[in-house]
């Protein structure tokens, strides 16, 4: 018997596909690309991913990249405007009660505290039909998987190192100059969780008082622990002295300490002072299970604790606002630049809503002539409940007063990929088409009173891609599986060599 | 309202005891101290581990720790001695099939690799009939938990930074000079995994063919997988560009290639020559689930792969050769330096068998006056089919033909200590009474026609925890957890503090 190796430099699959599928779920559950399984949080099971990196325009992300420092100062800005936020939300307030809360809230709560924390997550995807970056969403409370999203990577550069022949993997830094070519994969490196920690400690230290602790509101069976988890790790990596605890607002109302002299927070079983709340809670009304809960929250947000984020930066993150921001000359009062501006409003799409009675029926009109061009958006966090096509006319149709409580936005066409979809219980979904949604992670630790920025950073990416045959989104939801990016100028050879397996 | 931190410099716990559990759980979850759920490989639940470590005697474990190099190489020596081996374990194999068979494939193997590589564990117990510590077993193939040992130690500094007030951790090396302190708890630090890994490289080189490949035999479902993974994930750290596969015998039945010019062996799909085959599997008949699979260890065996474990080696961990070890003058034939083979005789429990028409009526009469002095160990690895007390009496009365399968060991009295055991699934054991077993990790890389030892080192241990209502073993199990070890002077500690909060 004679046994030899092909050797040539050409890219193939080194293990079967199969192998390769188990060998990526055996990485996934050992490096806590996890989240807990409902009813038993002793029992994990993976978080969906993708197999390999979907291909995406280096000059597209480039781009997004380039504008969020801009982005996270509009959002900061905004979030101090009062007049602005008012007139932006003043159409919701009467329809949604937990805006409205929101916003007496804040407008009751005197400012104790100048130094401000936020990490934003910035969402796009690219549309096909203006060949340009357009902005779903700007999330400025609890923008997860900035704790999973480099493990994908990982997993992925694993994959790729041992599954494939003659693969050679380079990873690209964003200040790099580009150099073409055609032999070696190009993923992004990804700092989300690094900085997200960084940004936390610096507000944690102007704070100023190093026995404090930093505060983690997380719902009660809270399922995505390895993210939050991750977060903690890295804090605890760089600043091992920071104590920190994690409670529901229901826990919290038997343990928050209020001191109505220095308004200072604490917990009663340690006494220890809260300089940091971190909000991984308290997005949907739910999360306030009763009124002590909302005190919580109120007693929080008066205190001298640096809040991430404070309700008007909550409340920025309203579609309401992302709307009204595309309304003429708004977003060009706070942002200087003319070519920053118009780079920004560039990700803007068409977008409306229907609380203008002079434009009501002009806009209602673009529905009914064109209802695959939209999705109807409610105004809240979550996902998964937009409208689309046929839901929008029967809306219109019967319950036209309800639109009110919907943002419209023009349909983005992403381009597709074929990619391979991994998720639990065997459900795996081998060369399907999918759509890209690309996630852009901000920091800022600002003083705004003196408008001092002590950081204002791009830290990192996310990246959650979906088949083409489902309209919604979300992880948590098991709709979408999370990826990363290969930028490489020969970037659909990753789907070919996994294509040839079957 | 006015709030004050009580300010003492005494150990208090800072957070709730249940507050503590959950941080627990979700640091085993996120850092991989987990294994499969059977039957749902998609799935992973917490791996059963200890809150804190246990209190240790320093001197004891120093002990054992000093004397695993010596105890390496009397494995190595007894394995590459047939004479020894064959007439330690002729009384079994005319009544195992098992040993019978890798007995035979040992002999009509001819040797074509003189590299041979071994990951050993001594498992231990102190025994405070005579304050000294006695070996429960010697382990020569799969030796698990290296993956998971380290991280239980990183668990338990965290609980014990973020949980305990004013509790101050030092990492003690073996090494280092022991300064005794009051106030800072020690616990061991362990190079299990990176140490096993090294060996695995330094063989890999020695094999002389960077483009060869290690191959992981593993069983089907395999749920242990994160320890598993742990030790690929530190090879690929040390030495990225080595490859890997991970089958079981089944599947290599397939996809195995013997070429019977070279003696090398491959991986069909690949055309990977496997320089090192790691036994994750094959140490029970089971394993082998036909003929074929038989045939692919005899393949390997006869292979110029280097093989971890050899058969020879397998075999030397037979609980016969155990008891065959502690006859006069045998261990001093290879341990030349007196006061550690004396070192070594005095881990030895006393431990006989059934099979000399000499003795046997003594010792069964031994068992017949005192059973409960005594274990009855099958000759097999395992675990979970000791016999005890009664059921020893049983056996002689009705099934005495049967008491050759069995060696019977000196029951060992271990101290008692008490601390909390985690269990997925809600099942805590909080502040119960526990015993612990001690296992060390040892590698050795030789040249076995040499003699050069070009890695002989003791690595990390294994600490396994279980209530002292159980006489079974065993993590995978469910009687034991993982643990690991405080030897500070007040080690009695930790399980006060933890004790008041109840």
């Amino acid at each position: 018997m004679s046994i030899k190796k092909e050797e040539n430099g050409s890219m193939r699959l080194r293990w079967p596909i199969e192998d390769i599928v188990a060998f990526a779920k055996r990485y996934a559950i050992t490096h806590g690309l996890l989240c807990l399984i409902p009813d038993n949080l002793d029992q994990a099971t993976i978080v969906p991913f993708s197999l390999y990196p979907s291909p995406y325009s280096y000059s597209h992300f480039k781009f997004i990249w380039s504008i969020q420092t801009a982005y996270n100062r509009l959002y900061n800005r905004i979030s101090l405007d009062d007049e602005i936020l008012e007139k932006a939300l003043s159409p919701v307030i009467p329809l949604d009660d937990f805006v409205e809360r929101l916003w007496k809230l804040h407008r009751n709560c005197k400012r104790r505290q100048s130094i401000q924390l936020d990490i934003y997550r910035n969402d796009y995807m690219l549309d096909t039909k203006v060949d340009k970056m357009r902005q779903i969403e700007f999330n400025t409370i609890s923008s997860a998987f900035a704790g999973l999203t480099g493990i994908v990577a990982d997993l992925h550069k694993a994959i790729l190192h041992y599954g494939i022949e003659n693969c050679h993997v380079r990873e690209l830094k964003l200040d790099e100059k580009y150099e073409k070519s055609s032999t070696i994969d190009l993923i992004l490196p990804n700092e989300a969780l690094k900085k997200s920690a960084e940004a936390m400690i610096k507000a944690f230290e102007l704070y100023n008082n190093e026995n404090a602790c930093i505060l983690f509101i997380i719902v009660p069976n809270e399922r995505n622990v390895c993210d939050q988890n991750a977060l903690i790790d890295e804090i605890q990596k760089l600043k091992p002295n920071i104590h920190f605890h994690l409670k529901t607002f229901e826990q919290l109302t038997n343990e928050l300490l209020y001191d109505e002299k220095t308004f200072n927070i604490y917990l009663k079983s340690s006494y220890d002072e809260i300089a940091i709340v971190y909000y991984r809670a308290g997005y949907i009304p739910d999360h306030y299970i009763n009124e002590k809960c909302w005190l919580i929250r109120e007693y929080i947000e008066q205190s001298r604790a640096i809040k991430c984020p404070t309700i008007r930066s909550q409340l920025a993150g309203c579609k309401i606002v992302q709307a009204y921001l595309t309304n003429e000359n708004i977003i060009e009062k706070y942002i200087n630049n003319k070519n920053l501006s118009k780079n920004i409003r560039s990700t803007f799409a068409s977008m409306f809503a229907f609380d203008n009675n002079q434009t009501r029926e002009k806009y209602i009109n673009l529905l009914r002539q064109n209802p695959n061009g939209y999705v109807l958006k409610p105004n809240r966090e979550g996902g998964g409940n937009n409208k689309y096509d046929d839901e929008i006319l029967k809306l219109i149709e019967n319950k036209e007063n309800h639109l009110n409580s919907y943002i419209a936005m023009e349909k983005i066409l992403p381009p597709k990929c074929t990619t391979c979809l991994i998720k639990p219980n065997g459900k795996h979904l081998l060369h399907v088409e999918c759509i890209n949604e690309i996630g852009i992670y901000g920091t800022m630790v600002t003083n705004v009173d003196t408008n001092e920025e002590y950081i204002n950073d791009v830290i990192g990416y996310l990246v959650r891609t979906k088949t083409t045959d489902t309209n919604e989104g979300g992880v948590a939801t098991g709709y979408s599986v999370l990826d990363c990016l290969d930028v490489s100028q020969n970037n659909n050879e990753l789907s070919k060599i996994f294509s040839q397996e079957l």
